[in-house]
């Protein structure tokens, strides 16, 4: 794809009214543009980037077996009411008035809308367990919106809902969800530390954050370095080496400022494991039991004839907030070189050919290389404008494609100048290259 | 995958308040539930439907050159009213006052925020022509929401927005899309006539609605028979050759009732070329030169110096409400048989096993071949249940996969009973059912 025909609308300098970096960045290289206080439109370079992202998540909930379906934004205030969170949400719900004056409102999130569904199809514990996840536009509607999508108001959301008949095989689907956002977090190239944390407006006694670090993070965290030494690689969906994962997390300390306790932090952990920094929350899951069910009605015929609320848990992921929480932790500000991680890269490599008035032959290459890349699945941006060779690679990589081929007026042969950003430039053959990219690729 | 693990709530019976039979099946099978007036939820196997739908429709704008954005789906009303719009689009746009008592909206449509996004970033004539889209909720706020999906509140919608320097380069952009419609109806299964049509609430004076054939459909529509002659298997992206091919289709005469002249329709067709029906409108094109460009300011420079207003035409598809309408257009409520195209069928093939009590080895075999058409890309429902025969293939005939495997206690050996449904059974191997399936999914 050349890019004088695309739509990137891409800044000289960072726009002064971003704070933090992947306000910036997203706005330098035309991702996102607002439309309104807190709320953006995702221009194509940015779009994609999502939809990457989107996908990983999606193949993880079906991984353990949930279903997607998808929930309208805008709700009755009815459910709420039953719930009894009408008046107690605040005002952070945005409520709305239709043109027959009913009191609707714009979900800020979905466990009245899910409960209802669920009252109204399954009847029997034979049908349990059901894990339902649907990807939506959420509204909260913040009172100061900033640092771009990281604290926007309209928001693009994964969130799942889990239905058990009892606790105990409610705490496998907590924990089926607590693997699968390691995995989902892992394929973004994210370290990601679940946290015990408060359950807030949800409600429930059992919660976890997943906390990535970021120096820029909103959340002090406190936590005990050798949770990253652990491995989920050879977890299985069983229930009892589930609980064993989450055991062996929940046996290093690990809090954000909201739960820290200085003493026990210090009695706990050594000094030399001890890292204190900040982070982003990327997900959160929680466990409330019949909290919904209750209120709302919501129950199953048991075995012995007898009937009994479900038991309920709620799972999120902020799927448009990870699109800045991944630039928070990967781009390289001071030098201005970001390098998505190649799962959810925009392009897979950007190819830099130098071209003038009189000479195109080097976007003649350019095309030829492109077509052989494309043929073998690898996703490539050229940039075809007659600018400067420091311009277009200074505009690559805030693109931020992990690799990069420059071709100048002496490239010539087999060999092709090949960079991964961050390192060395190395001339290697286009069959090398190939192999190269499309074994990073499968490693996702 | 086993019917009795999926969220799949079937009713016994055609729920009353259902008028129309794609309401009926759609609640019937579980693919969608209502959470207030107008407004739904999508369950799983509405979900995947809808699902395959837009992707066929997002891969056909993609090959004409549109580039894939998303806007939020609630805006500021500065922009409609710089446009003129917000005082008279009446009662159908949901309006809204967030905490801060700005006035908001719910997206009807899209005009006014792509403009203003289009305005903040091209600048020059080089830039053009540009072909932006989206798939994204919208809201209008119909006074009498009914038939389901088909004319609700809350739909799913992908709307596009094309820029050009000039009439002559808008108009091949419109070209583009009527193209682009044309197969995207077919690959869908489905012949959809464009017919010239009125320009409403969005303005300009070329507009076509594309309307499929359909006994319940709510337009009555006249048309000259010939025009499903017409084919667009060679038609290439270049200006003369669309200008051509629309010219074809607008030789034939074929209009709708707002549109309707019967001394101009029996003059220009012959009286055994005469259709008169009722169809159904599942995609909108407009052409509106420069109706909000001018209003708004979204102008580029020209090679000669000068500015001018971009010139713009949109371009819609229902892509919600086109699961309603190929219902409408395939399913037989009187036998209860729905049979989806292939290539958005939520199932390729259904595998219905008798199974007792005292005898699981045709949920076995069933289990067996799953897997060999699932190796092969082929997605399956089997019913596990222990219901008796002519229950279990009146579910599926429901559910609609369009293809059947019986397996009853005598089956045995290679011949296996397989099914398209709508035709006779027949004994064939495995090899040969897999044979015939990605045949038929590869023609889309």
């Amino acid at each position: 794809m050349y890019i004088s025909k695309l739509f990137l609308p891409i800044l000289k300098n960072n726009p002064s009214e971003a704070k933090i970096k992947s306000h910036q960045l997203m706005l330098r290289v035309g991702m996102i543009k607002q439309s309104s206080a807190g709320i953006y439109s995702w221009l194509p370079l940015g779009f994609k980037v999502m939809k990457k992202i989107e996908k990983i998540v999606r193949e993880e909930q079906n991984k353990i077996g949930a279903q997607e379906i998808l929930m309208p934004t805008i709700q009755s205030s009815e459910i709420w009411k039953e719930s009894g969170r009408y008046e107690d949400y605040g005002e952070e719900m945005l409520r709305i008035k239709d043109r027959q004056n009913r009191e609707m409102l714009y979900g800020p999130t979905n466990e009245e809308l899910v409960t209802d569904i669920f009252r109204s199809s399954i009847k029997s514990y034979k049908s349990l367990p059901q894990l339902l996840y649907h990807i939506q536009w959420k509204f909260r509607d913040e009172i100061r919106p900033r640092f771009g999508i990281m604290r926007c108001r309209e928001f693009y959301m994964k969130d799942a809902y889990s239905f058990d008949v009892s606790d105990d095989e409610a705490l496998f689907s907590y924990n089926k969800f607590f693997l699968s956002y390691l995995k989902t977090f892992n394929r973004l190239d994210l370290t990601a530390i679940p946290m015990a944390a408060d359950t807030g407006p949800i409600g429930g006694n059992l919660s976890h954050e997943f906390i990535i670090l970021a120096e820029t993070g909103e959340s002090k965290i406190f936590t005990d370095k050798r949770i990253f030494d652990l491995s989920i690689k050879n977890e299985k969906l069983e229930k009892k080496s589930l609980e064993n994962m989450r055991k062996k997390y929940e046996n290093y300390y690990s809090v954000t400022d909201e739960k820290f306790n200085k003493e026990e932090f210090e009695k706990k952990v050594l000094s030399e494991n001890r890292l204190i920094t900040k982070g982003i929350e990327v997900g959160h899951i929680f466990y409330f039991g019949d909290k919904y069910s209750k209120s709302m009605g919501a129950s199953v015929d048991l075995s012995g004839g007898k009937k009994d609320f479900v038991k309920m848990g709620s799972y999120g992921i902020g799927v448009s907030r990870l699109v800045g929480a991944i630039i928070e932790a990967k781009y390289d500000d001071k030098q201005e070189v970001m390098k998505w991680p190649i799962s959810i890269a925009p392009y897979d490599i950007s190819i830099i050919p130098m071209i003038s008035k009189n000479d195109s032959s080097a976007l003649e290459k350019a095309n030829n290389i492109a077509t052989e890349l494309q043929n073998n699945k690898i996703e490539v941006i050229i940039d075809d404008t007659e600018e400067n060779f420091s311009s277009k690679i200074k505009k690559m990589n805030l693109i931020g494609a992990p690799y990069q081929i420059i071709i100048g007026k002496q490239t010539d042969g087999d060999l092709i100048e090949f960079k991964e950003v961050g390192k060395d430039s190395q001339n290697l053959k286009l069959k090398d290259i190939i192999k190269l990219i499309i074994e990073q690729k499968a490693k996702n």
